[in-house]
């Protein structure tokens, strides 16, 4: 898909394809098509990096508390949204030994009881082992310092998620 | 469901109950969570609508392309949130003639396409004739003024669906 197929969708089809580039955030994705056109796939990560940041700090928690717990009850039963159960899967969080489970269900929350928002890691971009490991480091941190990880984090996820929709197609000219 | 209840309820069980008052927003349900206790739900209201007047103009129009068009293809399809099925089947509009199909459907196109946002109007306040009337009327408003009058829509959506999930208990404290 180019930047011209892009900027030229209707908003409907815009949310449909992008709406949770950030995990159950569509409002997100729907109000940045208000910044078409995008020069390419950057400046629509851009728009909605700037988006987030111009939230308040509580927006930003409310977005942190729209993702899953990694490894929980979500991924146990079914629940999890299309992207999220790919990235946990391709972890290896959905084959977790039992000593593995519960230390990273303790760990979770440990977690949550400390900040109030879930941990939130760029799967993609760590094994099970290397997210056990951040989530028992971070589960020490400040509050505000581990806020603003978390929302880099979603960062990460979300560009992983814009180059998953838009790079499929090997001619692309984003 | 008292406000005590409300209050207690860990962030997770929070955005379970009340994700949905804003269409497709759990974002700011999640949000709001960080403002409690809440004296009552006036206050829990007042805390969402501040949070929605305190977005960008973006972030407005965002919300209201998370909305489904009236008798759209989310209806037809069974596609619609449980709360907006249950919104427009109250005012009739799954039950259309064809020639009043064709005449909403014409409007919301039409209204799409000036305003790039839905027609949001909320259903349990009007039956379909009043809707259908609004809708006609309000395609020739000027779009700031459009863009005010979704979201006060809004507001009036959420403060019903508030009120069902939590007066529903005839005991409630709220």
């Amino acid at each position: 898909m180019d930047i011209g197929t892009v900027n030229a969708l209707p908003y409907e089809d815009f949310v449909n394809i992008f709406g949770n580039v950030v995990e159950k955030c569509p409002i997100i994705t729907a109000a940045v098509w208000s910044r078409r056109p995008f020069a390419n796939l950057a400046a629509l990560e851009a728009a909605i990096s700037d988006f987030i940041e111009a939230l308040p700090d509580s927006g930003k928690e409310g977005i942190l508390r729209c993702h899953p717990d990694l490894a929980g009850r979500d991924l146990q039963s079914g629940m999890l949204t299309k992207e999220s159960r790919e990235e946990q899967a391709r972890a290896g969080l959905d084959a977790l030994s039992s000593a593995e489970a519960w230390r990273i269900t303790r760990l979770n929350e440990e977690y949550k009881r400390r900040f109030g928002f879930p941990f939130v890691v760029c799967a993609r971009m760590n094994d099970k082992e290397e997210i056990l490991k951040q989530l028992s480091e971070r589960c020490v941190n400040e509050p505000a310092v581990e806020k603003a990880r978390g929302i880099e984090e979603v960062k990460k996820i979300c560009r992983l998620r814009l180059q998953g929709v838009v790079l499929t197609d090997a001619h692309n000219k984003l």
